[in-house]
């Protein structure tokens, strides 16, 4: 009986829950609503997948919301890794190569430490995700976008004080990316944290 | 412009978000796989969520595992306003019924947040898996009773240490409900968790 524990495929599969368990003390610059502490990957992974499932009528032709929700559940794990990248940092081209590099690497491992069959599909998912070409991933990738935004707004600016951020970056960074996986939800959001910017004269 | 800001399916939409954003404040009696501090609910429903995942192909006929991952996204919304309730602890009768009750006032509460098609969407997903009678909530149900196992056993008991909890009652509290979802998972949990057990003399 105590051979059981010694199944290969299932001992694989729990080093692998215990690596990417690790993914809750990768530590974001957004804070959570109500602005006592700043996020972790993990339950921010949980909060995005909530929105997608939220937003499902709101998904264009080509959408594949059970394919979201698998992306969105494995899109930050290679953090454990690689950490996390505040999106209003200040990037240089090598600095975004060498992130790039490091969350490859990584994904390499952490994907890897699955059962073969396993490892390929999560992998595909990952990179269909990175890539942002089909209209699943670009969905995705805009949902990932807009729930920062509103923890921000409700925590009195958030990581937009941090980063200095002005009205038009964000229009550049995030606006563009929402727009276009999720038209609809751009202007509802725009409308909701142009008065926060106009406030500080941070146009 | 600003208009749009006051779409009411939107707002009721993002004032769903931030309610369930306090999810990450109710904190669980196990520990997170580390050891370092307790898991909150909102990083253990992701959690889980790539454990369904994972083990995808050991679910039985009759699983939709997309409906899967909808229930353990939702499973624990509840909780923002009714609390966690510690498997192990000691419950009467009534205290068990009292927690039923607020429960159920919370769905009625929190997912009436949202659009009427969406809250009853929502609610039903949720009674189906706390009815636990289908085979996707019966899996659903497995899954969210294996994953604190692993984590109380890599912090040398965790919430085992805390009740006093013998292998007996592991076994008749979350085996059985192991076995029922996802039979191929619990000899190899078992083997795992047994010489813990032993080891202290509660058997
Ligand atoms: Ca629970």
């Amino acid at each position: 009986f105590e051979g059981r524990a010694t199944d290969p495929d299932m001992a694989a599969r729990f080093a692998f829950w215990c690596e990417a368990d690790r993914l809750k003390s990768v530590i974001r610059a957004t804070p959570i609503a109500d602005g006592s502490r700043r996020e972790n990957s993990g339950e921010h992974s949980w909060h995005i997948m909530l929105y997608a499932r939220v937003l499902a009528d709101h998904a264009g032709a080509g959408v594949d919301i059970a394919r979201v929700l698998r992306m969105l559940l494995l899109h930050d794990i290679v953090e454990v890794d690689a950490g996390d990248t505040p999106i209003h940092g200040a990037v240089t081209p090598e600095a975004l190569a060498a992130q790039e590099a490091a969350e490859c690497a990584a994904a390499d491992r952490l994907f890897g430490m699955l059962p073969g069959h396993q490892a390929r599909e999560f992998r595909t998912i990952w990179d269909e995700f990175e890539a942002a070409e089909t209209p699943t991933a670009v969905f995705a990738k805009s949902i990932d976008r807009v729930q920062p935004l509103l923890h921000n707004l409700s925590d009195d600016g958030g990581s937009w004080r941090t980063y200095d951020v002005k009205l038009s970056q964000l229009e550049t960074r995030i606006g563009t990316k929402i727009t276009r996986g999720c038209p609809d939800l751009w202007p509802y959001v725009r409308a909701k944290v142009t008065p926060w910017f106009v406030a500080r004269g941070a146009l």
